[in-house]
């Protein structure tokens, strides 16, 4: 007799996880709109009654939380960056994109861009929870550029250029089905901030 | 009594322009997926009958057809544009989506990116589309590039970065509620195309 003891929280919160990091796939790769409860059980292997259960807020609060976790990953890969020079900042911050780009032939998407572009005119709540997540980008790749010795204001722009060219290249990468506009803009974001002030 | 003559072609030509513009609008602001004809024929006024007349293709004819509206007008608006200097090229580029943004407080969008980040895995030759339409914006950018002065390759590069960064932007200044981020992007990339080759 084999006995298994299960502690019930950490199985529903690895099924939410689950659930979570597979709608923010889905959304980044086909938009919101197109990205059912149906299509996220399946990618995610979480059973049917979990959906209301873990998600009583139904598809919003799934996207809030697709929003929420991308954003998280992002930021950590932020966090374990050099900040010895401003090429180091933006070469390392772009890298993540270069690969998710590489990885999917130019398929895979961000979720806060698929919940932006689909979000209807209305939800400012969710539009308030995208905008969060690219000024926590913005802030801190801004952050990290001002210890590199970028002067305030400049790296203020520099960190909005490149999370606006990121974003665009992933939809460039996706009509491509490659990661060529990825490398492409990589390479001017590295020229924009080794020019002069 | 009045006499109206109708010319019939001009009259049917006019309502499918009218749909396709719509759509175009549509798409750009919610994406291809919450896109529906009776949207389409709200917004645009044309009569329900004249759906399956216009876009025997469906909805995807439509999707086809607003993503080669929007690049005619991005490609009429450069061919419009200075050549006599690197920065007024990309000014006069990047001023388009400004107008844009600012005039509907950053909510509208673009639809070959509605297309593309709604697409389905499968669909190759909406991809090719979308494709076809940013690459004919890249390459009209690079050239103008060049006769301002830009080396060849150089000029491929700030081609690419100007049309991921307006379309990024387009999604920040959406979830941001307004323009600041076009803007943003707009002051770096003067500074990338002043800066030393």
């Amino acid at each position: 007799m084999t006995l298994v003891i299960v502690n019930e929280e950490s199985v529903t919160s690895d099924s939410r996880r689950k659930m979570v990091e597979s709608a923010a796939a889905l959304i980044g790769s086909q938009g919101l709109t197109a990205t059912s409860f149906s299509d996220v059980l399946a990618e995610s292997g979480a059973p049917r009654g979990s959906i209301y259960f873990h998600f009583p807020g139904g598809k919003r609060e799934l996207a809030q939380d697709a929003i929420r976790w991308t954003s998280d990953q992002v930021m950590a890969h932020l966090r374990e960056g050099p900040t010895t020079s401003a090429a180091e900042v933006v070469r390392h911050f772009v890298s993540l994109f270069q690969h998710v780009a590489e990885m999917s032939d130019g398929a895979a998407g961000c979720a806060v861009a698929g919940v932006t572009i689909d979000l209807p005119a209305d939800d400012d709540e969710l539009r308030a929870e995208a905008q969060e997540a690219f000024h926590a980008w913005e802030a801190l790749l801004a952050e990290q550029l001002r210890i590199a010795g970028v002067a305030k204001e400049r790296a203020a722009g520099i960190a909005t250029i490149t999370v606006a060219s990121v974003e665009g290249a992933l939809i460039l990468c996706r009509a491509e089905g490659g990661a060529a506009p990825m490398n492409a803009i990589a390479a001017q974001l590295l020229t924009l901030v080794e020019s002069p002030d």
